[in-house]
């Protein structure tokens, strides 16, 4: 399902690069994060924003933000006005809350006593309305109803150190660490570094990925003496685009200053004794693009083993395997592979439909989804068909996609769900129809295949969607080292467990 | 590829709508052709238009033109202005030639001494170079570079008949087409109806659907007595986008009316004795929708065989097989049922990429293609892989699609084209690169495999393709009637074997 | 008043440049071309074109078109596309008839038998209906309503003479002159040369000038030598906004040839035996900007006399003259040396209110007129007013504005108009609301001083205006040559008189 | 002379409107915000905003701003969503400081922990430094340049006072003014009421306006049972275009708090003793709309006084008076009256030339200024002009305006200057050239009249200039009553002066 339909979406994505070596670079670093986000574009469309410095002492920051998607928000010209950055970060967003739009936009960029920072963050603090509380208390007006302004004004507050010639910002950082426990993944840019911060859980994911010359793009030995720049990113998907390649995940309360001199762990803060990480599950199950890669393992292959895993769970007695195009593909092709059916394609796309403007109450609006889709009516008449699809939100897009594969000779269809029902609401993150909306929380979902007119319908287990994606995991840490000791990932909209106790 | 990669594209798509029974039409006839449009957007995305007659005596037509996408050229209040037609014909194309752009915008409506007819074309003609001094000799000054104009102008300037109360239209239809054998799909409106005409030699399609109410859509015996409208699309797949069932082509060298009273055949031109229809091989190869039908036939279900054929004519002995997605799928999946070797995906794309501003010069712009797709290393890591394309036109795409492969671990990377190289230019209707800049007429062609870093690369022959398109059509004629007595295609491109002798 | 108030307006604006000497030219044509339109917005506002000829054989057109003010029509980027013009025509319009709105953009550009052409019109032929028709039985379509298409046409269908090298093209413009009288100030631009024509009644104006260096631009005596090109415009105003000197008129019935080697007068097409000349006489009241030169006379000047002579035809006993700022100040300020009479500002204009949107039936929009006003109450209150418009057109916008004054103290006032009242449609190019809109037609005329709330109203006579405007061309003609020989203009509107016989 | 041409200009301009009597109003109160904001569309052009309140308890605010014009910026949909307000502030900008454009638009709304606050400013403080540090000392990171940010976050960090149920923000506003003499003219938005706020030394403008109902809107003994909204505004020139009377002005130091239930003086903060009121004295010079009431006198009859005051100061033997269009021409009669010389139009002006893109380097950059005039010479050639103008700055425009009227036949031109030499930076709140680039510190004002091409120059004096202002007000005040008993203005640009110390 696409996210507009689902109504489930990933709230941001982040992204920084520092130029590597003698400054002004040669390396165009505004197009550097500018290709970057596009890479990241699926983790939100509303609006866009990149912040360069220069890196000098005083540093001139530079600053464009505008809202649809970065190819839209960032016109040749507002291109130009940032090319003679050193360093920058920037942001790409899915909604807002709040009352002003283009003012939500982040990266978000304050004067101190200390000089200038700007902030990017991807997640969503769960202790932000005592926060604000508090510092609004301190005396401080919120402008917007952004975490991120909060995060910045927070990092500024911290009783200030006039007797230091320069700010302890990695103190600040740590502090901030202490107050709000989960869910962030930061981007924090001063003068002439960024530091990249994930939270102690780990919910949202941060890589750090090298920038090499093209030409030795693909030599293996590459060493770090080639280095043209570093990048931090959401997801590695967007290294490739640029030139990258993955160096590592920045791990979970670890804070990394990058530099034009590298790349440096500062400090790991831990969670609280007995406490696992807590990396979002549904990143792999759904907000991630399929070649991007978590704790070593390459989401594609994630999806993939869900599909078998399903295809163990929830056998079918159909002809054919098929998809609802595009997001669930990998996993159809693991039930595929695991049942032994043929995999054949049933729908295709007709990727233009999306933007035209329909008239209200009309018999196009009736059509629905079927607008969107093209049926490929040879491929399956007369035939039963097991149809895999990712997740089911809110159950009003399937049933349609069900309706005209009947009536285009469909002689039956199942439907299998690689990931089990979502019943409950995400408060790191994560924007989930509310529990009302949610079709598994509704009546209809006790004979959830007659409401939606399938055959049969059957989900994933919580058990065999964490056992496909903790498999690869631990087969990495047999061959590497101790960075990720622990494993863990929250399921709470899955379960209602969630990593941190809820203090709203 | 992508049309824009291969530099190979298709020119037009044309589709009209008549509302059936009393006018006005409870029907929306604007939105109707809008989605009609939207649907055949990949055969043009360079600018858009529609006009609606109200098929009165005199008619009242509106139109509206704009560059772009079909959703970007029709903003709400354009529609609304368009509200008030019962019927339409609308255009949208791929590339101008001419000096004002959107003046080359069809359809194109002008005020006869018989009153205002509007016309939109897909096809070029092969004589239009003779037709314009023809016309201009009779004392017409030619308003744009288009044939659009130009047949309209032709049909204006047939001998006036005035001593006739109504012109008689079809007569100078037919007197059009005995002076210009192909290559043209045409939509003539005139007050309340739509002629619908297609060259003798069946160049490019055509094909008529019917709307029914949306609860009977599926309903088997939907008779014509439920019949809302009548539409008429270059490719069938814009059929369901709006609630249209498929009803038949129109043939070579045929003339259809279509009013509110239905469809009628008028009259069918004949070929030359001893020609063969020649419709476009390459519609089934590469332009068409894989949902449309032409010849009785899925598009995708060719696109299947061809690969199928592929396997047979040129095997491999890899470990999986691939494609460059999206459009080659079909010839993958195919090659692999017909090889027995797994069907496997090695790269993802990011579709927001394309329309990023690059500066030109950097480092970022000789990443090339490798910025438009994410590559999922783990599937084909070790391995040695076969991947389908669908077609080679210059060869630069190809080329480092292979690298990334490579460095990203594969062992071998073998090429299979599931189509002829394309060696010749063509003339009716589809933009191809001159012939210096195919990859099928340079030297590097003699060792392509070396040129384009591949392990082996090889094409499917003109009889595999051949074949394979027409076996589907046999098997169909079987069972229907006499309306494909003959069967034949255009291989021109391929071939250099032009259907009419070409008069340039 | 504003156009937009009082409901008549202009219909065009034509220029014209060609570089004199050596081309490729140093000349940025395409600059002044766009400057020159700029000053001659006040003629349309509606949309823009310019299309630029690099003069070759044959020659390349580049043209650009767009909707509303110049400054929106021509982005830099378009502006650029038009650079290696070295000649070129263009046109500026205030209202579309038709069916398609960037279509009845001019310049209307054709490829004939003999090569592109591209014409643009000011004015409106009064047999336009008859001439269709006629160029319709002849077997052309129209693509649009506008006159231009239809010159253009006719000069195409001239019978052909392809017996000759080069077509004949002096003979078609002198053929389409007798085909039709008036009205048109016409460019025709065919390769290298303008043909600048005016209708034998020389109802549209048409003046030539010679840009100068900037340096010599006041030299008194810079001859012929120092041209760096030749400019043809609708209104002398264009000439100083890009260092232009005042050249001469083109004569009623006049063909002038402008090229690289210079100005060129070919032909002067007679009137009928007993016919005068027609110039439309409210390019002196209304339309023109006062800084024109027409028949030798300063458009101010002759505003100016119009209030001195109401002064003498209907004085007034109050305390003070003023005007509705700003196009009746020059009558104002005549009225007020006449009458020896204080010159006072009474309201003062807020330009920027014209375009905000209102939303319909609220208080505001019952303030109507008020808005666009501030009103300057110290210098009126307790005060009689005399307050002088250029014209009175439809009655709804000087009622507001009297109240308004009334209600800021003024103790009486009253309106006298620089203009008879306007009883007739313009056939010839000027758009005036129908007959029953018109104030002087309404049973209210009557008593108009009550109808809009003034003390007294009284309008100039017909023969008042009619020798303000000739008073100054007498004087003229007494000190130059045969140029002027006869003079005459049209008052049709005033009077019901038309120049020539009306083919309707 | 234009603002952009004279590089001097009004930093901004606010307005507000609470509607009176029962909520939710009748009054279209985000319509009489866009309408009286465009009447201070000459305060500023860059970007305006408008933020609404619906009053309740806990109040909805509704918020929009946009770069460009107010029609630019506040399309249709803009205006529907603020609608449902019964309250609201807005403003209009001249130029922004810092970093991100669209950010610097105020108003500036934030939540604090008594609620959510908007804040409008027109001034500049003179402090803003040391505040800016004071905020950021506090640990508050500020996200703009603007001072409206840092007056929020000031009202903001007063201590807070938690025992209260209500937060005094009457004391945090008397607490603002202790910290900041001048220069600003606030609007405090707080759910319900509007605090309008005027500096000690009154040196920025500010107005209260009564709207009643439009069929009242004239009858003098409209009362206050009448009233149906409460408008305040930068200048009392908008009253008109919403249909508002002229109430008071804000006093210097005044706190008003205007609410649904009236207008009520809370509080007037005291100079130090001996210091006078220090208003601009260029709001009558040069900034306010002609129509504008400042101290009970209209700015127009001030301009007037100035210009007879120069006639007396500074005779010429011409024979005639005349104005650079348009600011200039109240000074111009007035020195015409005084000097019974006539006053005669010398130049009209191109309003369209302002916006037109023109290519660097060419010989139309050269003509400069005069695009943008129109010369009317038959009514100056062979006559001694003088010309008036408001003030001369930078001294580049009025030269080619000289040389402009030279070569079109002036035999003489003289300049006079309606206000004193212009040589000191304003830190108040007036963006003025650097004191290099002012013509009066420039060595070439020693010979001013032969720098620019005059035949003699001379400026009003200081003692002139503020008699002239001045004398209007001591007339009223004979009238009225306390509130204007001390009188004084800022003269600080033209004698270096300052109101308060400067702190930079």
């Amino acid at each position: 399902m696409e996210f507009e339909e689902s109504g489930i979406g990933e709230e941001c994505g982040v992204f920084g690069c520092v130029a590597a070596g003698e400054w002004p670079t040669q390396l165009e670093v505004a197009q550097v994060l500018t290709l970057g986000l596009v890479a990241l574009q699926h983790r939100g469309q509303e609006s866009a924003g990149i912040v360069t410095s220069n890196g000098a002492s005083p540093p001139t920051y530079t600053s464009h933000k505008g809202m649809g998607l970065v190819s839209t928000a960032f016109a040749p010209e507002a291109l130009l006005q940032l090319r003679y950055g050193n360093l920058g970060i920037c942001h790409t967003r899915y909604s807002t809350t709040g009352f002003s739009e283009l003012q939500n936009c982040q990266p978000f960029v304050v004067d101190t006593l200390h000089g200038r920072i700007a902030v990017a963050h991807n997640g969503e603090l769960v202790n932000s309305r005592a926060l604000r509380k508090k510092v609004m208390r301190h005396g401080v007006g919120l402008s917007t109803g952004s975490d991120s302004e909060l995060i910045t004004q927070l990092l500024a507050l911290t009783p200030p150190m006039e007797e230091l010639d320069t700010p302890d910002w990695v103190a600040r950082i740590k502090n901030l660490m202490t107050e709000t426990p989960t869910s962030y993944s930061l981007l924090i840019m001063f003068k002439d570094v960024i530091y990249a911060v994930r939270d102690p859980y780990g919910n949202r994911p941060l890589s750090i990925g090298r920038l090499v010359p093209i030409s030795r793009l693909h030599s293996p030995g590459a060493g770090e003496e080639d280095t043209e720049g570093w990048v931090v990113s959401s997801e590695s998907c967007s290294f490739q685009s640029i030139g990258a390649k993955y160096y590592r995940e920045v791990l979970p309360g670890e804070i990394v200053q990058i530099s034009r001199f590298g790349v440096k762990s500062l400090s790991v803060i831990p969670r609280p004794e007995g406490d696992l990480p807590a990396f979002c599950i549904f990143e792999y199950v759904y907000f991630a693009r399929p070649d991007s890669i978590f704790e070593g393992q390459m989401v594609y292959t994630v999806r993939q083993r869900c599909g078998r895993q399903l295809a163990i769970e929830a056998p079918t007695d159909v002809d054919l395997v098929s998809t609802v195009p595009e997001s669930a593909t990998p996993a159809a092709l693991g039930y595929a592979q695991q049942s032994g059916l043929p995999y054949t394609e049933v729908l295709c796309k007709n990727r233009y439909v999306g933007r035209t403007f329909i008239q209200p109450n009309t018999r196009l609006r009736q059509l629905g989804v079927a607008k969107k889709f093209g049926v490929l009516t040879d491929n399956f008449a007369g035939k039963r068909v097991v149809l895999i699809d990712d997740s089911i939100v809110r159950g009003n897009t399937i049933s349609p996609i069900i309706k005209l594969l009947r009536e285009a000779g469909a002689t039956e269809v199942h439907i299998r769900v690689a990931s089990p029902p979502i019943k409950f609401p995400c408060y790191m993150g994560i924007n989930i129809p509310t529990k009302e909306e949610l079709i598994a929380n509704k009546p209809e979902f006790k004979d959830i295949a007659g409401y939606i007119g399938a055959d049969s319908v059957e989900y994933l287990t919580v058990e065999g969607l964490v056992s496909a994606v903790q498999e690869g995991i631990s087969s990495f840490q047999k061959e590497n080292v101790s960075s990720y000791k622990e494993v863990g990932h929250c399921t709470a909209c899955l379960t209602g467990k969630y990593p941190v106790e809820l203090e709203w």
